[in-house]
C-alpha cells in the first residue's frame, strides 16, 4: 500500500466517522510510519488522530518521538486530555518528552509536567535545561547501570529488572562503583555466558570514550563513529554516570550536520527546513544573496576601475568570465575538501594543508592556463588582436586558480579557528575573492602589458 | 598522551628493538587508536607491529579492521606467516575478512583463503561475491536467530551459545521459522524479562524492514536510520534470512554519502581521498576543472557574439559579474536543497518543486535585482549613460535567478532519474547555465534598447 493511499483512506475514515476502519487502517503501522501520516496531516485531523492512538499511550508515544521537529509534534500531545497526556508521556524516553515538552510555551510545559508524577517531572526538567546541541541535550537517563561488586548471576537478574523499568531498548550494561562512578561496561553476549559467580567489574571493559554534559554532538557523534558504539556514556564533570545517548540519535545528528553542511556551502542555511514551502526558502536564502550581492558589487568595482582598459580591448570581457570561474572552482573545490575534512576531523597540519593547496590551485592553474592562453592567441590572431594577451590570461588564471585554491583552503580554517560553523559562510567569501583577484589580474595586466 | 608521542615512542622502541616497551606501548590502547598508530607507520615498520600484535589475534583484527580501506590494512594482513594468518582472520568478523581479503590481489586471496577452515573460506569466498556498496557486500551472516517454536528459557540459552560462537556484539535475536524464515525479532530486554515457557514466537515483534542482498547502501542506511535499527535483517529472494548490516556500518556509509555528495557539490570526486597528497588532488580535480574550462568558453563566446554591445557600452562589463554570480549562486542554493532532499528521500512530486524552485528563484530575483538596478541607474547617471540600463540590469537579475533556480532543481533531478549520481556533475551545469544565460540576458538586452 503506497503511502498516498493510505493518507486518502485515513482521510476518508476521518470524514465518515468510521471508527473501525480508522483503527484498522492505523494497526500494524510501524510507528514511523504513522509519523509520516501524522506529518501530512493539519489539525485538526492530526490530533484526532493522536487522541485515537492514545488509546494505547505506548504506541502514541512512539509515532510522536519520530515525527520530525519542524512538524511541532507537540501541539497534538498538548492537545490531549489531562490522564491520557500523563499516559502517553511516561511512555515517552525521557529525552524525547524533554524535547517535546522544551517545545511548549512555558505555560503549557507547566501544565504538562504537573500531569506527570513528581520523580519524573524533575527528571524531565533537568534534562530540558541542556543545549539541545549538546550530549545533555541528547541523553537519555534511562540505561542499565550494575554495580561492580555484583556476581554476575545477580547482574542478570538487576539487568533484566531495569531493562523492565525503564522501557527502553537495551544495548549496553554500565557497571559502577559504590560510588555511581563509571568503571566500564559489559558487552551482553559477555554477561549472558559469564560464569554465575563471576563479579560483574571482572567482565568489565573499559568504556573507550565518555562524554560529557556539555560536550557538542558534532563531538558525540565522532566518538560513537569512531568507537562503534551503540550508546556512549555521559559523565558529569566528576565522572559519575549520568546518561547515555545511542546510536540513533547520532545518526540524526550526523544527518543533520551534513545537510547544514551541504545547504552552507550551497549558500543557504539549515533554517530552511527542506521540506518547507516558498516562503521559508526565500526567508532564508535571501540574506546570503544580498551578502552575495555586496560581494558582487566589490569585484564589479575591480572591473569599473579598468572600465578604460575594457573600452579599449573588448576583448578582455570575453576573458572575463574564464578568469573568475575558474578560480572560483579551484576555491569551490579546495573548500569543499576542507570542509569536509574539519567536519571529519582528519587534520593535518593547517599550514601543510595550506601548503597543498596553494600547490594543487598552482598546477591545476597552470595545466587549464595553458589551454586557455592557446584560446585566447588564437582569438587575438583571428581577430588582429595583440598576441601578448595569451600570456596575460595565463599568468592571470595560474595565479587565480593558486590563490583560490589558497583561499578556499584558509577561509574555512579561520572561522572554524574564530568558532564559526566553517561551511556557512565560507563560500561569499571565497567567491568573491576569486572574482575581485581575478579581474584585477586580468585587467590590471592587460593595463600594463597590452595598452 | 597525545598521538604524536605516541608515534614517536613506538618509532624509538621499533628501532631499539625494546620489546617489552613495545607491549606495554600497544597494550591499553583501544582498537581504533591502535588503528590511527598502524595508519601512520610506514612498511616494514607496520607489518613489524602487526607481527607483535598478531600474539592476541583477537587485537590484531580489531585493529586491522579499524583501518582505513585506504591505508591498505590488507597488505599488513598478507605479511603474516599462515598458522597466525589464520588465527587473526578467525576473529575478524566476517563481513571485515571478506573486504580484507578482496583487497588482495588474487593469487594471494586462495593463500589466504587456503590457512582457513574450509566452512570460513566458503562462507567468506561467498561474501566477495556481493558488491561493496550493497547489503550483500555490508553484511555479517554472523548473526543470533532462533526458531520461533522454542520457549523463552530455552532461547536465552540458544542465544548464549550463538553470541558465544560467533564472538560479535549482540544488538538482535532475529525468529525464524523452520524453514528458515525470518518472522520477527525479539528484543533483548523482552527476552530477559519473559515468561520462560512463552514460545519465541510469541514474543517476537515485527521487523520494520528488511532489506534485499543487492540493496544499495543508501537504501540500507535510509531504513536504518528511518526504524532507528541496531541491525538490519538482510533476507534473499525467497525471505530466508541471511545477514544483518550493524547500526555502525551504517553510520560509516552515511558519512561516505555526505562526502560524496560534499565533494561532488565542490567539484571534485570522492576518489580524492581527504588525506591524500598533492598528486591524488590534481589527478582528481583537474578533470572537473577542464570540464569548467570548457563550460566557460561557452559563456564567453556568448559575451564574443555581443562584443560590440561592450565595445560601445564598457559599464556592461561592470555588471557582467554581478549577473552571472548571483544567478550562480540562486542556481547553487536550489541545487544544495534539491541534492539534499534527494539523498535523504524527503520527496515532494519533482513538478511541485521545480515550481517552488523557480517561484524562489523569481522572488529573490526580483528583491536583489531592484537593488542591483538602483546601483546601475547610480552608476549611469554619474557617468552619463542611458539610465535605461537599470532596467536591463533588473530585467537580466530577474530572469537569471529565476532560471537559476529552475536549473538548480532540475539538473540533479534528471541526473538521478537518468541513474548518474546528482551530486557529481550537477554543479558545472548549473553555473554553466546561468553564466550563459546571465550574459545572453544583459547583453542581448542591451543589444535591442541601450543601442
Amino acid at each position: 500500500v503506497s503511502p498516498d493511499s493510505l493518507l486518502e483512506r485515513l482521510r476518508g475514515a476521518l470524514v465518515q466517522g468510521d471508527e473501525s476502519a480508522l483503527h484498522l487502517l492505523l494497526a500494524g503501522l510501524h510507528a514511523s510510519d504513522l509519523a509520516d501520516l501524522l506529518e501530512e496531516l493539519e489539525d485538526p485531523e492530526r490530533a484526532r488522530v493522536v487522541g485515537l492512538l492514545a488509546v494505547d499511550p505506548a504506541r502514541a508515544a512512539d509515532a510522536l518521538s519520530e515525527m520530525e521537529p519542524e512538524e511541532h509534534p507537540e501541539d497534538s500531545l498538548a492537545a490531549l486530555p489531562a490522564s491520557q497526556l500523563a499516559a502517553v508521556i511516561a511512555q515517552l524516553a525521557d529525552d524525547d518528552a524533554a524535547d517535546l515538552i522544551g517545545e511548549l510555551d512555558p505555560a503549557e510545559q507547566d501544565r504538562v509536567l504537573a500531569t506527570l508524577p513528581r520523580d519524573a517531572a524533575v527528571e524531565i526538567r533537568e534534562l530540558m535545561r541542556h543545549a539541545e546541541d549538546t550530549a545533555g541535550g541528547l541523553m537519555t537517563t534511562e540505561l542499565v547501570a550494575v554495580r561492580d561488586d555484583l556476581p554476575a548471576a545477580d547482574a542478570i537478574h538487576e539487568v533484566r529488572r531495569q531493562a523492565a523499568a525503564t522501557g527502553q531498548r537495551l544495548y549496553v550494561v554500565f557497571v559502577l562503583d559504590a560510588a555511581g562512578m563509571l568503571r566500564g561496561w559489559v558487552p551482553l553476549e559477555v554477561l549472558v555466558t559469564a560464569e554465575p559467580a563471576a563479579p560483574l567489574g571482572s567482565l568489565a571493559l573499559p568504556v573507550p570514550a565518555v562524554v560529557g554534559l556539555e560536550t557538542h554532538q558534532e563531538e558525540v557523534a565522532r566518538a560513537v563513529s569512531r568507537y562503534n558504539l551503540a550508546m556512549i556514556a555521559v559523565v558529569d564533570g566528576s565522572g559519575r554516570l549520568v546518561g547515555g545517548v545511542t546510536f540513533d540519535d547520532v545518526i540524526d545528528v550526523i544527518e543533520d550536520e551534513s545537510t547544514r553542511d551541504i545547504l552552507g556551502l550551497g549558500g543557504t542555511s539549515p533554517e530552511e527546513e527542506l521540506r518547507g514551502g516558498v516562503s521559508e526558502a526565500v526567508r532564508s536564502r535571501l540574506p546570503w544573496l544580498y551578502a552575495n550581492l555586496l560581494t558582487a558589487f566589490m569585484a564589479a568595482w575591480v572591473v569599473y576601475l579598468f572600465e578604460h582598459v575594457v573600452e579599449q580591448i573588448a576583448l578582455l570581457a570575453v576573458c572575463m568570465p574564464v578568469i573568475a570561474g575558474m578560480g572560483g572552482n579551484s576555491g569551490t573545490q579546495a573548500l569543499a575538501v576542507t570542509v569536509r575534512r574539519l567536519a571529519l576531523s582528519e587534520g593535518d597540519a593547517p599550514a601543510g594543508l595550506l601548503v597543498k593547496e596553494l600547490l594543487v590551485g598552482g598546477i591545476n592553474g597552470l595545466a587549464t592556463g595553458v589551454v586557455a592562453a592557446a584560446a585566447a592567441l588564437g582569438l587575438a590572431l583571428l581577430r588582429g588582436a595583440d598576441p601578448w594577451l595569451a600570456a596575460v590570461v595565463l599568468m592571470a588564471m595560474w595565479v587565480n586558480l593558486a590563490v583560490g585554491g589558497l583561499a578556499g583552503a584558509l577561509v574555512p580554517t579561520v572561522l572554524e579557528r574564530a568558532g564559526v560553523d566553517p561551511a556557512i559562510s565560507s563560500s561569499i567569501f571565497v567567491t568573491a575573492f576569486t572574482d575581485m583577484c581575478g579581474f584585477f589580474l586580468l585587467l590590471g595586466l592587460a593595463a600594463s602589458f597590452l595598452i
